[in-house]
């Protein structure tokens, strides 16, 4: 079956190679051919909002995905009338939007930090009246990687959060004083199936992922994190896979935000699980059975930021395995990362250990 | 880095589909831009023994290797005059003609079946008296999956046997009343760095692999197996992966041929091992450090031969993965593979029998 995937960075690429051994080929959309995925298989070259190369990608093939999440919705409605669109549109608008996403977390009882729409000056103030300070303001659409978004300590940074986010459509939230942040990674077919990887770690560092560790083991976070899940998936009738951000506050689960697709915090799941995210999102969208997503040991994974380190040395660090995107070195660009998988807990440990301080060492 | 490899078939489409994590590149040598590496990588179109053709691959990449093995080894010299060509060409050279394989083997001490030069009918008849019948008739080179090869059981055949390959050069060899078959592979880089996995068992039909199963644990039979291809690695200054299938008669392995490249008898490394065989084929041609072999649990793998059993009913099998290599179904045609892999050998043998009844009822 030939599939579809809109935008061919790094996650379009890993759904390729684990495509192909189920039988799929692979055509992207994306405006350079030496983009990560483009390497591995076959492109339209165009930008993702261009409605003649988003037809002419549907023509192609029999399925559509996306690796990127900024094409305008009323686009992607167009080309799923065409052909089979998955995750569906609407669990994609509404990732797109934190205040759809929010008000959906609230009408779903999935806990979530205090929020205030926010499109004026006067709508912020008295937002902060309501939640206090220090409180978030993000960009409602494209923020991503910490980026479009401004933390509120005291009354005299609302002027400059204004100055500097006030011409987009805003949301204030709750700054969260969290003891660490989690998320869960699930998939369903089209056919109804679910399957839930365990909860990962995640550490981020100027607002991107730097690494995370996994199974993050706590049997009542992984039971409210999977019924969280669960009730997005039959909200949206979806199939693929769905990714939950939240913070730990208190020992409870906080909803920060949904990713409709595979995610940076399931990277580990390659080398880490039975079957990897990128795998499952394949077989869900297919509407072919589900694969186990019983971890294979502990993991780790460190996202590889702006420069890539010396393959040669961190093959050498014990049950590491090395992804590189294909991508060009630039400046909190995304080009590789390193998976480590250990049968005993410690040993993955040490081995993080030696890949950070080697990741540091170079930057 | 670019890698060529000559043959885009399925060998050539694992290697491709491990080695682009490693920041590999691939450019294939195939009569087809519809072969299994076409899919998944460059393509130069052309035949295996046309020098111009290996020629411009060589010009393309930095480093080149092989899917298949018939390659006339005075075309393969030139290349490798031009960009480092591993595995050596030496070892290739030796598995392409049986007479060279077995001498080898004896030289080293490598317990191998009784053998005799044939190349007319009296010689033939000096090697049965030698040897005795039965005996098996095969021809030097081009031999494959049970092709070129006669079994002789009584003096009536010989003259059938010569009949039928008389014209080629040939060698015979004394019949092996084995209990099982096995193989073992392992890696060896550039660097001198060399790893070994566990034997595999593995059953033929109709002279073609059916499936396999590993670890297949006898240490007494491991040391012996590792020795031997440690012998080799030395004796041709090796790099990349090397296998030799074996015998086992009385409890003792006895060589039957040398595989100079990955081998269908490690294609459960990808699921089965922390380190596939192509990956380390990879690691190990580039001179990287090689990636460790421990199994993961108890694996079988099954090739699908002349047809594809369906996809959703082999994945619901627990702890299939399914191997689609892209190829049009044809008789005796290797179309892919399913591994399967469970932690408890019992469930894997469950799974096995599941999957083999599946098999023979489409067949």
């Amino acid at each position: 079956m030939r599939i579809g995937i809109i935008g061919a960075g790094q996650l379009g690429r890993m759904l390729a190679l684990a495509g192909y051994p189920l039988g799929s080929r692979f055509h992207f959309l994306d405006r350079s051919a030496e983009a990560p995925g483009a390497q591995v298989g076959e492109i339209v070259l165009g930008a993702f909002d261009d409605p003649q190369r988003l037809a002419e990608l549907a023509q192609q093939v029999e399925l559509i995905t996306f690796d990127v999440e900024n094409v305008p919705a009323d686009l992607l409605n167009e080309i799923a009338a065409q052909r089979p669109f998955l995750p569906p549109v609407n669990a994609l608008a509404t990732a797109q939007d934190r205040l759809a996403e929010k008000q959906l977390f609230d009408s779903l009882g999935i806990a979530t930090p205090q929020w205030h729409a926010v499109d004026s000056l006067a709508e912020l103030e008295t937002g902060i009246g309501a939640i206090g300070l220090p409180a978030v303001l993000k960009t409602r659409r494209l923020g991503y990687d910490g980026r479009g978004q401004m933390v509120l300590r005291e009354p005299a940074d609302i002027q400059t959060a204004w100055e500097k986010l006030g011409s987009w459509p805003l949301i204030l939230e709750q700054f969260m004083p969290f003891e660490r942040e989690v998320s869960i990674i699930g998939a369903r077919s089209t056919g109804g199936e679910t399957v839930y990887y365990p909860l990962s770690e995640n550490t981020h560092q100027d607002g991107i992922l730097h690494y995370c560790t996994a199974p993050y083991i706590d049997q009542a976070m992984q039971a409210t994190a999977e019924s969280y899940l669960a009730q997005l998936f039959e909200k949206f009738d979806y199939a693929g896979v769905l990714t939950i951000e939240f913070f730990v506050v208190d020992g409870q689960l906080v909803a920060n935000e949904i990713a409709p697709r595979v995610h940076n915090s399931g990277h580990w799941t390659i080398e880490g699980a039975r079957t990897s995210q990128f795998e499952n999102h394949i077989r869900a969208i297919r509407g072919l059975p589900l694969g186990s997503t019983t971890p294979i040991g502990h993991s780790a994974m460190v996202n590889f930021i702006g420069q890539l380190p010396p393959l040669e040395t961190v093959l050498a660090i014990r049950g590491a395995k090395y992804h590189d995107y294909g991508k060009s070195p630039r400046p909190l660009r995304k080009l590789g990362h390193c998976t480590i998988t250990t049968s005993d807990a410690g040993d993955r440990d040490s081995s993080l250990q030696r890949l950070l301080q080697l990741v540091h060492a170079g930057s």
